[in-house]
């Protein structure tokens, strides 16, 4: 017996009562998954910037006023201290917690930011009948530091991390056309073919995330990740940010096709 | 005897010994025109997120860091204190100067905000084959302000401001297929055909610019206009605020091209 699948708010209500602290993957279908990053205001406006220069890898669907932890565009009736199954809380670049609330720690001052992530772009392929290798092995996508410098921004700078799907040519093309038009979610790829003129040595063992073989005749399709901010945050020892925890992404109301019409 | 047309450092240098004081409009022809607006840093997290959150009106080609007047990105030998032909200085909403240079007035904490102007779309449907009226007829594109809200942050909000061009309806069909790759100068259009469903009661008394004929048969086409963030930010009541002067905008070194490969 299968179960309904459940609505963005019953979702998040059961992470509001700690009852869901696993992975978004899957859930909620149909509907957008976004990236958390929350900074206090004195490195906001650094990262907007750094966002704004880097819109591949940090797409934003939504930032929020200092202190608002609704996103009121993306679902009005979330609250973003809560509504999350899990959170990673860094300082000055270390991880020194996981919680499933962050009610505690909140300030006045802090900056949430929403950000796209390829699971929507996952779905429009496996719609058009492009088969993701990562889905289709139930693992989660490998993703990988490249050479590629990002745009700085203050105190903000750092390489580039993709996400790695292997496709046969016909396949990459229409993959090209298909996430073209989907910029919020990290648009067309950044990269195919040749890992090492990005400076990926290995294939096989990705910084992030799991392995999947590419078989003859495919070629690996790299496109930007929403771990770069995060890491570039990291790198910054910024003195406070938190930050979802890794697959447990938070579901909006945002419906994917809605994306296309933003 | 025609001149040949000026390049971008040209005109820049013109500008900047104050030989050039005049509007910009075709000139350099095949590079990329932009508003400015700069605000001091207290104004500028809440105007860029006010960019962010509303992407028609306020295109973001770039946004310096703060004390920078030189934009890296689209034009990395100018100085945006000199470079332009004139610049209008308000102060708590009050237009109280207009000068050649702003070079005594800057400040260690100025950001500087490069926004997509309309100059670039029009030379696209020329290019294509569809005649724009106020180029035809040389005067300045008719801009409105409309009914339709702007989404706020922090300190700013207000109502979308909007430029029109009449077109048959063959020619607006392929004028949304044209603009909507053109995200960087204010994409497809916001409104087709009744002015009064947003909020304007009479074509031929823009609120800037110059009115010009609707002819039978034809549909006034509204995109988002670049006025918007700077009427947003008059209304606003900010201490201080530097612009470009109508017209007069900031010419780049990025060729219009390079908009669609961004």
């Amino acid at each position: 017996m299968t179960r309904p699948p459940l609505s963005p708010a019953d979702l998040r209500a059961q992470c509001r009562t700690g009852a869901w602290t696993a992975p978004t993957a899957g859930q909620a279908p149909g509907y957008v998954q976004a990236n958390l990053v929350v900074l206090p205001a004195e490195d906001a406006f650094d990262f907007l910037l750094f966002c704004q220069r880097n819109p591949k890898p940090c797409p934003l669907l939504e930032v929020c006023e200092p202190g608002d932890p609704v996103p009121r565009r993306i679902a009005p009736q979330a609250d973003l201290r809560t509504d999350l199954p899990l959170y990673r809380v860094y300082r000055s670049g270390n991880l020194v917690e996981t919680v499933a609330d962050i009610r505690h720690l909140w300030r006045d001052d802090f900056v949430s930011f929403l950000i796209g992530c390829s699971f929507t772009f996952d779905h429009v392929l496996i719609r058009a009948g492009i088969p993701v290798r990562h889905v289709e092995l139930n693992c989660n996508v490998p993703m990988y530091r490249t050479n590629i410098p990002c745009t700085p921004a203050g105190r903000f700078s750092g390489r580039l991390v993709v996400s790695m799907r292997p496709l046969r040519p016909g396949e990459a093309i229409r993959a090209v056309e298909l996430t073209a038009p989907l910029p919020q979610v990290h648009g067309s790829p950044v990269h195919i073919g040749f890992p090492e003129q990005i400076g990926i040595d290995d294939l096989n063992r990705p910084d992030w995330g799991d392995p999947v073989p590419v078989k003859e005749g495919e070629l690996p399709v790299f496109w930007a990740c929403g771990v770069t901010p995060q890491a570039v945050a990291l790198e910054a020892k910024v003195p406070l940010m938190i930050t979802h925890s890794p697959g447990c992404m938070f579901v909006s109301d945002l419906r994917e096709h809605e994306l296309l019409t933003q």
